[in-house]
């Protein structure tokens, strides 16, 4: 009837169909950086590691102006293949859905408004020492969550945030996911021994065994993690109990599905996972095989389809590059479900094409 | 029918309040601090000068909290009277009326979530330099108000900026309102003569004659006037295009109504100044007298009534002391409509009360 796929859990995922079909989502951007997403070859996030900080804020800056303002031109992968905030951006504008972005820890600022928890940017993995203040963070994150869900449908969390597959590799790890192996990648070549040596130089450095912090997650993300991980989890956990939440991304927000459950697991029946089909059909990652280990929730995918495009820069999509991110998966669900089907893969393929023409080339 | 007095413009007043009625508010509280508010004599929202600093942060963590992180206690004048903050908090709690702080320009940052829209504290408005960037801050205001309104049924803003009336002043002289006289004051000797004579300084300083900028309120809050009006004058351009906004406050709300006026008198239909039956009553201002020099908008007073408690710091309200601030009078209004009347001033005064007990004594 629409197009979402019901990628895991498939009774709870058309349930959730259900429920949020015809309502009025919010959409809130979770944004930070790291050291981690610097080490050579791990993130994509970027046109270059150092660029890394600069495309969570111009990430959040295409969502609310339609144009970045703290760079040129809007973020690319190394081989140019544009943001993926540029699917986020086309849905949240067809069924006008309103958003907020939020500062999990930033070293560039955004020139647009964002809700600030007082988070810091992540250290590199690698020091066994990711995050000072995760807690805190978490818990000014869960304060905004509650007074969101006091007047929102449903919320909607993204991310943005380079290197995030690969601490959410190491915190999945810590908290006893089997998750090697199976972390997606903005990159077509998924550089799986990188990532897993990265994971598991931090866990030693942090001298935390495998499932060690299975009941720890704030040590988890606070030792191996990122700091997107806490912030997403606070927000989660205050809105949660109210409104469904759609967890909007890939295997990132597996980690911080990990979180949410081991804190509260009675919001898990508000929450769903939304992603895309890239990451679904994705064989060099297993997003389903995560979250089977961790929650009993439905995964649900939107149908994007770039198969038919002739510009190049979109096409790479469905050639397994980006797949994921800025919550395009997510966002598209919601404004497919806002719409009650009126906007389908095509409508969103025309404006993302409408829009990539205006701003990329 | 409700303890609400229509103060001014009777009949939009009432149909104001017919609109809102069992609608679903947004409480959101602009914040900020200025060099001008440590001027001698000026402010009485602190203990001292100095600590204005702190009271605006201290006065959303009471919101968000139920108690102050950056301050022991929760703050005070120099009298030992407790903020009204006090109000706000026990009439979002008793309605579940959710909340945001946005930092319009701070030096002391709360320790709840709170939007940043790019703005700096304020300069002493003696130096005619007021503030650096109020446009941007206005603009980024703006988004985060437009897309407040997508969401919310109405919104309600708030301020909690120390030295507020006496940058309203110079601000209101600049866009040509008699206001000389007019502006309330949180003491119970309204210092007139200092306020006049700040302001004249300012406008001197800013080499600006009265009525100069009555075209062009960005000049005015640039030169003279403090960071939290253009906050709220975007945060008000933004959301009231799409529904209503209640502006929470007294005479420093007159200020904010003559930008929102100048820059786009087509959404005034949607506003209304919500107060205090205080300010009303302050026979040392004229709130409904600036306000008609401005706009054909209507004013509305909770009629809080604090004459039958025992309590120190609560009875000096009905002195004359403090009257209205953190959107006091705005979010009683709204608790009050909210639950269709069954809050009532005596309910809200025992919530008062009890949150008094605990927080003060």
């Amino acid at each position: 009837m629409f197009d979402i796929t019901l990628a895991h859990n498939k009774t709870k995922g058309a349930d959730m169909i259900n429920r949020l079909q015809g309502k009025n989502p919010f959409f809130s951007c979770v944004i930070g950086v790291t050291e981690t997403a610097k080490i050579s070859g791990i993130s994509a996030a970027g046109e270059n590691p150092e660029i890394t900080d600069y495309t969570p804020p111009a990430d959040v800056e295409l969502l609310q102006l339609g144009k970045c303002k703290c760079i040129p031109g809007v973020p690319i992968t190394p081989d140019g293949i544009p943001t993926p905030a540029l699917i986020t951006m086309s849905a949240l504008d067809l069924a006008s859905i309103p958003t907020l972005a939020v500062n999990a820890g930033l070293r560039i600022k955004p020139h647009v408004p964002f809700v600030d928890v007082g988070g810091s940017p992540g250290n590199d993995i690698r020091t066994g020492k990711a995050l000072k203040n995760a807690k805190e963070v978490m818990t000014r994150a869960q304060i905004l969550g509650e007074n969101l869900s006091k007047t929102v449908d449903y919320l909607v969390v993204g991310e943005s945030i380079p290197g995030g597959t690969t601490t959410a590799l190491s915190v999945l790890l810590a908290m006893g996911v089997d998750a090697k192996g199976k972390v997606s990648s903005s990159m077509p070549l998924n550089p799986h021994e990188l990532k897993t040596k990265t994971a598991e130089a931090a866990l030693k450095a942090a001298g935390v065994k495998f499932g060690e912090f299975i009941e720890s997650p704030i040590k988890a993300v606070s030792t191996v993690g990122d700091p997107m991980q806490p912030a997403a989890a606070g927000l989660i956990l205050g809105a949660a109990k109210n409104v469904p939440v759609i967890l909007a991304g890939g295997t990132q927000m597996a980690a911080v599905l990990a979180v949410v459950t081991a804190l509260n697991p009675d919001v898990l029946e508000n929450v769903a996972i939304g992603t895309t089909r890239w990451i679904i059909q994705d064989e060099t990652a297993d997003l389903t095989g995560l979250v089977s280990q961790i929650a009993d929730i439905p995964v649900l995918a939107a149908d994007l389809d770039f198969t038919k495009t002739t510009l190049d820069g979109l096409k790479a999509y469905e050639q397994g590059v980006v797949k994921e991110g800025v919550g395009c998966g997510g966002a598209s669900i919601a404004a497919i479900l806002k719409s009650n089907g009126k906007i389908t893969k095509d409508v969103l393929l025309q404006e993302i094409e409408i829009n990539y023409k205006v701003l990329v080339s």
